[in-house]
């Protein structure tokens, strides 16, 4: 299987350019009779379209998912699920002046390096306007997980370069255009970024997505543990260099015995594993956290060279984000979703017969995060 | 593929039980005519050796791998190879106190939760001991990127508990038992750990490691991207909670002016990216960092439950390491080769009519990592 | 991976039912740098175009392609080329007769079994209107093949019903309607299905594949041999039910001495291993014969039971294939190409360093099958 | 994934040479808590052993089987079962005069060509020695059908050279040594093996597998239907040249209204579709009939070429089988076992929730097949 699929048995397969005619997707190995349809879709692609505030590029793009096939008389039918997205506010000639230069931090030279030539209109392939067709997909996965389930999955803005938000509101995410979970530090946020607009410059972020309702079993040790698989998933968006389960980082300056999360008859004490011990999830929260890092397209000037190999200044002008972290909370909390579905459909196939002895404890709800 | 295979070209399947008769391996798709025989593999997995200092389990195995298959006349057939380690320390009577109550913070309860029963012998198929195969394996990796593409791969300790190390000098890792980079501070970690020791307590530790050499080209987005993989590969060891690729988390708090990498016709001016660009490999050193938790095997008592989910007080007597860190240098040294040797294959398999243009700009000679 | 994705690294994921809004296929894997546009899919998409001819459905589809990403200024990129075709001609309400009930020798029974529902339209995804994709993709792979590789994919018609017709002139294939390769025989073929549409019954066939100019050494022994990936590529065409690798079940009759190839400085003498020898390649012709059984969808009433389980009795009316098989050529050629690719994909990833010895005899100029 | 694994979710991996020091198998993916132990597995590789009887070779392997992992106090634990079989009466100086001469009908030839070099002694990793690893596995797989599922695979000689068998009592086959389900035919058998020795030549075979009691549903369309990939794995058993589902290669002269199966609430009136419609399984028998070429190790002598390219002669002298098929019927049972197990985890992944509307139809009781 080449690098444009993800998941086993849940498979979400992408194609399509930046300026392309389309972006499409084929969702294989969902389950059937799950009630599915475009509006499904449309609500978490929503929230991830660009346009939506003064914060994120001013592309303007429907984002009108088609679904193709798979869906049946308002139900999936468990053949493979085709969606397609026209692109509509295309400006291939935004880029002619870097066809021939690579933009420092970007995919540019790599791509060049890789395949001998490349797709420059906006990134082409590596443009993160590929991960529309991932928030689609994970909005199946998330129904079904949600509907048949009972799991739930929420992500939002846990830091804006140097400002650090707690989640003190989590149901207040979509009511900002910061996936902010503390409606108090939007205006912080808001005159952050309006600084940083004028500056030229970009920012970093970091993200965190939490599951609940996770039942206790997912993930197959030893290289597919859940905590691998969630790290090729979410290491896998564009921008991002780390990923963090639970404690993540933290762990290196704890002792065992701070660390460690007691069960008791009604559940963990805390949660410092992140709902996953051994690479199986315990029943608890699955908490994951990723940096991204601050896009390379600033106005500021950079020094590159060209495809001759001779030393060229580089300023990105056009439609861009100054902070792609901003947009990144539905990607994350896409990439949960398959990456859990996918987890649960490959933990039945082989212990649908297991009745777990004991009974599992209750799940997160006096878990505390470290 | 189930969860104990890793790679889709050079595949690596292992199999065993920390107490059980034998732990094996199968590695796949090694290239043809490489020079291979047991002292190759011994001399890496000596170094992950347990019962080689007193920081480590005093578990006394020789681990002695031996090749039956896929080697012929000294040199790799292309057949599969298969490696296989007798267990002979093995003391199953040591666990039968746990053989109905949970560790915190180990995999019992999860594997129970899953599979509906467990080995409990140390731990069984959730040991680290596991990874004594991932070494084997790792060093015909290793080799083959380092005969026949020119790649070095390093690791050391780069944190330990609070004690926060610089890579002065990597040629000293193998002299001292933390794979220490700066011998200066040897004295400083023995202090700590004879303390630690004492304690009855365990310590987390980062451990960085790093491919040199690399060619550019190496990954597969946009979901197998190369640091998407490593990740995968990374996380998927024991006690692993975190994974950095070039600056990490530190880009939450970076400016794009910042953070990007010049490019310049000698080569990049920094390497902020960790030689990973649109998970795609620039040609640059390769930096990953992880984050190990502190075993939870201690001798201080913790709350747990029992097998008919009744109270329990846990405490861990036996052969245990206090900090598991201190062995995961070669650990993640193996998933770093393994990786990059699919990587490649991946790479050439697609691309291997591709002459790049331009040339390549020179790789790390220059480059410094922030 | 779910089902609808077949091939390793050149990989085809398929989507669409027969009368839903469209079918689409991803190509992921292809090596970047080749020439391609849409008449280089629709030259071979064209061949197996229903509505050409009075022995095929009737049902009028232009069968347009558009290649919707992968290619850029007439190349191929190396990422994912998207492909879709709109359905025109549906007319879902023919089928509304058969929304209950189980057409006997079709899989309306095994996806209700499996599914719990299906889309009846048309047979949906179990439709041969899911081949035009497979078609359209094995025109890429056919083209890189023929182009870079020099390899030639040509097939033909050997049997229909008790019509066993020798290849004296392939190139005549494309003059008929019937793929034959004889062109002294198409009257006779035409007499034949003259009268099977005329009493209301449809017939089986038997189609050779062919490809010529194969290097020798491609195949993945034990389990991916090029006969056991041939054998699953073609048998998962609709309506397949037999495949055979050169001499196929003849060789049950013969003889050691009479089967095995000898061979000579000058080639090998013969090729009743149909140009694989131990799941290899031998350089020789790769022949592949397979059945296609009869449509069941005739006008001649049969046996069934309908969704409560009563009996009842089916008669098919509207547009089907009197001949499956009188298509399924250009479908089979495909199948061909398609796992070809992948497979010298896959060699050379393991292989690329490789330097035979010694030079390999000629392949198959003087090599004649029994 | 390598060439050496097969199956998605119940995989077998295998690795060893004919004359190497041992062969071994992983088995990862298996359901927990299965009763297991080592005579569950010799009871299969029983039959298939060497030395049985004077029509197979001569060589004299014990064949026992060490369970190392993946089984504990006597039940599997969803952990991956590893099993090593120690080569005991190698004998690689037999094969010193084939070093560096290709035997025609072997894989020498495309050994060398593909990796360069080849493990000569007794055709190393081509042997069918090999397939002692596929019938362990296929043991496993074989218990957990009949114990949880209710399923029987038996297998038996359809033909051998000119001799056609009936399966007049399949309960027979373990009577003879040749599998031979008419008892009333052994003698016959005999006769036609005892002339075939002398000779010095070698004979070709048919086997047909069957398994009884399958439920519905087993199968992933579009690309791995349950044919196809039981094609796979029946294709890529050495010697095998050819694959039929049901009627197979007869459906070329069948008509529609001939072939299909009426479908009636007491079940199916007959099973030319070998159990399979769509790629589904129907919950008829399936039937499998694969084709068996006749050794080419034999004392004729043959025309070759050397590793410089010029002409030789080669005799067979040694240890072989005048005919492979005479020991095939386990092995294709082991194959048709995994790829069932791997099926039955593949669909109850996907579709455990569904209820199937209507009741299916019984079974195979009164099917025949034609």
């Amino acid at each position: 299987m080449s690098g444009n699929s993800i998941g086993r048995l849940f498979t979400l397969t992408t194609f399509g350019e930046s300026h392309g005619p389309a972006l499409g997707a084929v969702v294989d190995g969902c389950p059937p009779g799950l009630a599915l349809d475009d509006a499904d879709i449309m609500a978490d692609v929503e929230r991830r379209r660009s346009g939506k505030s003064r914060y994120t590029s001013q592309r303007r793009e429907p984002d009108r998912v088609r679904i193709l096939s798979g869906v049946f008389e308002g139900v999936t039918t468990g053949t493979p699920i085709g969606l397609l997205v026209e692109n509509v506010d295309q400006r291939p000639k935004d880029y002619a002046d870097i066809r021939d230069r690579f933009r420092p931090g970007h995919a540019d030279y790599t791509y060049q390096q890789k395949y001998g030539l490349r797709d420059y209109r906006g990134g082409g392939r590596s443009s993160a306007r590929e991960t529309v067709m991932r928030v689609a997909a994970g909005a199946i996965a998330r129904k079904y997980l949600r509907i048949r389930l009972g799991i739930g999955i929420h992500g939002y803005l846990r830091q804006l370069g140097p400002i650090r938000i707690e989640p003190v509101d989590v149901s207040a995410v979509d009511d900002n255009p910061f996936f902010c979970p503390d409606p108090g530090r939007v205006a912080e946020l808001e005159a952050f970024m309006k600084a940083l607009v004028k500056s030229g410059d970009s920012i970093g972020a970091r993200i965190d997505v939490v599951a609940s309702g996770v039942p206790p079993g997912l993930g197959e040790p030893v290289f597919d543990k859940l905590s691998a698989d969630l790290a090729h998933a979410l290491m896998g968006i564009n921008a991002v260099k780390g990923v963090e389960i639970g404690a993540g980082f933290a762990v290196v300056g704890q002792k065992g015995s701070e660390h460690r999360d007691a069960i008791t008859p009604r559940g963990f004490t805390s949660n410092r594993a992140g709902g996953i011990l051994g690479g199986i999830s315990t029943g608890q929260d699955i908490h994951v956290s990723i940096a991204l890092k601050p896009t390379s397209s600033i106005r500021l000037p950079a020094r590159s060279i060209d495809a001759a190999g001779a030393p060229v200044e580089v300023v990105t002008r056009g439609r861009h984000d100054p902070c792609v972290g901003l947009r990144a909370t539905p990607i994350a909390e896409a990439m949960l979703a398959i990456t859990l579905l996918d987890h649960y459909l490959r933990h039945r196939a082989q212990n649908a017969d297991v009745r777990a002895v004991p009974p599992a404890v209750p799940g997160s709800a006096d878990a505390a995060r470290d």
